[in-house]
């Protein structure tokens, strides 16, 4: 068995939080994507700061790989030992540590979950607005640069996270960032671990910024006979500055999904699903603004929720809109990916990937967090196709090109992990290789999430 | 002379662009600050990114220090080149290059000054908001990560920068970055070489985010009798959430240069300034509930500004605040100083620092973007006086003290250079070592501005 002495060593230390059994090696090698399984060589549950520290140190001297894991809803294979190591599973520290209500800062460990500290936050009159729909761990949401539906109005991640600690790839802990506003005092170390993919180091600790729950909420939706006129409509609204909270699209078969799943009975059209958040000026002003400008590009079922329980149910709708395409082709593996464009030019590449997917006979709705330009497509594919998911690849591929000549990136917020690494060349140029000089710079054994992201070295192949 | 092989070959590259001249070299060799003249063994001003590549491959053949210069407005001493080398003049690389109106972004060479990109989008609605007070290159203001009196709704170069070109200490040219809102596509290199000041690599093209000019603006200057009031009413406003664009602190020392240097009669105490950006009914609103916390505060003076034209001249009073802070003292040297602290904790470091300021016997007014928590004293001192100097750093030591006691960072916005390097260990402890790595991996040679912000090492002392 590879490891053997790593293992020994990691056993001696953590006793029953370190695993080799079988069923927990499988529960932490498989993703909610459609990867095959890759099971880790065991899995270790730390309790603290100090104990990564050990763990990783003695990974370190083992050549041991070291892969962080959260709640493993991850759509690129972040989380996938793809050449073996210690899965090191995060849910244990999952305490909020500290809620610093006048600096609307939280401090939290890794394993906590983005509903876990909302939870906590409710009487606080502050709430964390980063939503990707899964109920993720705030760890990996930093690891993977998170964003989703409310990143129009509050941002991604990289807006979110004030400071870190870490543990490095030798097992030195760091603090990066601090509890102030902003910094000029060197190097942006927070900024470069988010989004860094468990690559440059593992996150124990975040302090996180919040927002105070709005006074006024409203939500909408409504409906388009055209997918452009939907488009248009965000681009519209993005443009004349309305502070949209939420501004998201589903396409037809998205809103024929919500009624087979979800009991609604909307009319079986492109649809937004809007949000404002403010004072109850505020939201009024916004609303109706954004009323002239549907009217205006032909919108049409114009639907207020009326109450927090409909606005709840509209939005668990959208969140379930995931396992709701799964249900359109019964059986089916979900291939989902995600680019982002200038908001000026997502009409063009949405329509081109509609006729695209058609083209190639897949059956693919297409929704996303349009107030960023960012969309995705659900590829329903059968399982064992292998002719089947070759054509989604290639379709994949073509949208990357699509987002990348139209000045945008390959991934809004999915990430690179296994399935966009073959990607980072045509987005990045010589780029790729300074994030490699990096990773170098910080993980000269490649120790710390291997196989991911990075260019292919001898040792990252 | 020092460099005259690497002196050859860039005039060979730059004829008259090239120059070892006293004059050019003197005019380089200083700042704004109190630092003590460093001219440089050659100013360059290229005109293209190609010749800032060639000119820093000429550079690294021989060895030859890089350190790039924009306005020449730092106050910590960035563009010195105190290890001698080259000053890479960049303001001939000043043009505007593209303006996306829909996506609200322009591309800028990092010469172009910040009023200079205003005075071009001033036909399209749109603006950039980062505001230093100084008319700083966009070059500079991002490899200091600048911010002023609008970051509390508008964020810093950090929030601003969209994409780079970059030129590295080998002479690669890379693109970070995107057009898109926001992207999960690998390491964040824009964030990292954002506020690097000049050590990771040479800016030569900037793409940023731009924002609507507001439909309705209201400013406004009230008084205190107290500066704990002033400051309670700022972190009051905060977190209740109203949405400042400005919202700035002077001292009545400040309140006493204006009425001295810009023929005001505000009363001679602690003042707020503040702004309101957006329609004009969330203008009235934000007004009308900032007013309810000033009256419950204590604050009285209110003055609105009613015209443009007065508002342009209070805000041109604001930013006059430095040279009509060195006129409370004639003849005296300027030791501007900043922390920033979360802004909860802001009223203990203020009143700490204005006891200090008094118990060394020094002059110092005391202002700030007390928004972000960030507040500035400018110490003013007798030229060649060393023991009043010795006394200002040992003070300037106790703030960054304070800042770091309160969570904070020992500069919000005016970065390290030489002024704050002794300030970095105690900050960022075992993570400034992380910095040093990456500077080693990015710049084995230490061509770029050595000497500034990094652990000393062989090749940094």
């Amino acid at each position: 068995m590879p490891h053997d002495a790593a293992i020994a060593a990691l056993t001696a230390l953590l006793g029953p939080r370190l695993s080799a059994a079988r069923a927990d090696r499988d529960r932490h090698g498989t993703s909610e994507a459609w990867f095959p399984p890759t099971p880790p060589d065991a899995v270790a549950w730390p309790e603290s700061t100090q104990e990564v520290s050990q763990i990783v140190r003695i990974c370190a001297a083992h050549g041991m790989p070291v892969v962080p894991w959260g709640a493993g809803t991850s759509l690129e294979g972040h989380a996938l030992a793809v050449r073996g190591g210690l899965c090191l599973d995060m849910t244990r520290m999952n305490r909020v540590l500290d809620i610093l209500p006048e600096d609307m800062l939280a401090v939290v460990q890794p394993g906590t979950t983005r509903e876990g500290l909302n939870e906590d936050l409710r009487a606080t009159g502050l709430f964390f607005p980063v939503d990707p729909g899964a109920n993720a761990t705030l760890g990996g949401m930093a690891a993977t640069r998170a964003s989703g539906t409310t990143t129009v109005r509050y941002g991604t991640m990289r807006d979110s996270v004030a400071a870190l600690e870490v543990v490095l790839a030798d097992g030195r802990i760091i603090r990066t960032g601090s509890r102030a506003a902003k910094s000029a005092a060197g190097y942006d170390l927070t900024g470069l671990i988010v989004g860094s993919e468990g690559t440059l180091g593992i996150i124990t600790e975040l302090t996180l910024r919040l927002h105070g729950q709005p006074e006024a909420i409203s939500t909408a939706v409504c409906a388009f006979n055209t997918l452009d006129a939907a488009v248009r409509t965000v681009m519209a609204t993005i443009q004349i500055g309305i502070p949209m909270a939420r501004i998201e699209f589903v396409d037809e078969a998205v809103a024929r999904a919500f009624n087979a799943h979800a009991g609604t009975s909307l009319p079986e059209q492109p649809h937004l699903m809007v949000e404002f958040h403010g004072s109850p000026k505020g939201v009024a002003d916004q609303a109706e603004r954004f009323g002239e400008v549907v009217a205006e590009l032909g919108g049409a079922h114009f639907h207020w929720a009326s109450t927090a329980e409909e606005r709840s149910r509209l939005w668990k709708m959208r969140h379930g809109a995931y396992p709701a395409c799964l249900a359109l082709r019964p059986g089916a593996l979900g291939l989902a990916t995600d680019i982002c464009v200038p908001v000026s030019r997502l009409a063009e590449p949405v329509s081109e990937t509609r006729a695209d997917i058609a083209a190639e006979g897949l059956i693919g709705p297409i929704l996303g967090h349009v107030g960023d330009g960012n969309f995705h497509s659900v590829l329903l594919l059968e399982p064992g196709n292998a002719e089947e998911f070759a054509r989604a690849k290639r379709l994949v591929g073509r949208m990357a090109e699509r987002a990348l000549r139209m000045g945008g990136t390959v991934t809004g917020e999915h990430g690179v992990g296994i399935g966009k690494r073959a990607l980072m060349a045509a987005e990045h140029g010589p780029a790729w290789a300074v994030m490699g000089a990096i990773k170098a710079a910080l993980d000269p054994a490649n120790i710390l999430n291997p196989g991911k992201l990075l260019p292919e070295t001898e040792r990252n192949e």
